[in-house]
């Protein structure tokens, strides 16, 4: 029943660290506080990524324009348990600032976390992380997403249906 | 930093009861777990909402699409704690199958909860409510959003800047 909150944004989740990375890909990342400033990443219980984070409690959320699209794919659909998707995807792993987990070169944002608590929510875990840092492209501009020169990967619905962001600024 | 996650998705979160619903604009919606079906809601400390979940203990979540912003915008920047923001709303509030707070007929669907567990995230209470009932329009089609004709409601970043999905389906 959850489909009825899609679509939903895309990010990658990056682990580990700048010798074995690992982005998985995420829908469900939410903001969770202002002061200090937390969000939240729930994550399949069997991931490999749970278990980095489980042992490094850091990691990076990192958001893809859709020409990332095609390794957005790759990070979502293989397991870094036996393959080392630094190899098959075509993005650059750079060190991040303040925690072990690299960042991505070529994403719109880098937010830097530090995992703060850690939640049993059924079949995920909930990590709120703290974040700690940001680094961003010119996709931002004094903080606000440049949504008519950018757009931003949305997971349409489970599987393989992806939409982005309209150009279009809306007043209320 | 938590403006790089944005633009996000924007729900109504739907507490009270039919005679005294009370609306709250909420970017900050999340899916948790697949099985069970539990997904979270991230509400500041100081909502009037808070008070009304922690009372009754469900809430739902209704889905927007661009032809509601202007009552999003009402039942983001007004307080229930001193108006009935329902006199405020053109839009009609009708029973929920299985929980007290109502549903919204005007959305696109409507995503009832009983909260299971709450969760303290720094200046926000983190609800995770199981989903024990949907019901949708045809904006959804076989639980897939119909992205082609529907434009649902995003919130560009903080203040009066929405944007909407776009009407693309990508394949990866």
């Amino acid at each position: 029943m959850l489909e009825f909150l899609y679509p939903l944004r895309t990010y990658l989740i990056v682990a580990g660290d700048l010798e074995k990375p690992n982005p998985m890909t995420a829908d469900w990342v939410v903001p969770v506080s202002f002061k200090p400033a937390l969000l939240g990443v729930a994550i399949g219980h069997g991931r490999y990524t749970k278990k980095l984070i489980d042992e490094q409690k850091d990691f990076v959320v990192a958001v893809p324009t859709i020409e990332l699209l095609k390794d957005v794919w790759t990070a979502g659909t293989v397991s870094g348990s036996n393959k080392n998707k630094k190899e098959l995807m075509s993005v650059t792993f750079i060190p991040s600032k303040k925690v072990k987990a690299p960042s991505i070169k070529e994403c719109s944002a880098n937010i830097e976390c530090k995992v703060v608590k850690s939640v049993d929510t059924g079949d995920h875990t909930f990590y709120v992380g703290e974040i700690v840092n940001v680094t961003e492209s010119d996709a931002f501009v004094d903080g606000k997403a440049d949504i008519e020169n950018y757009k931003f990967i949305m997971h349409a619905s489970f599987g393989a249906r992806f939409t982005t962001t309209s150009s279009e600024i809306i007043k209320p």
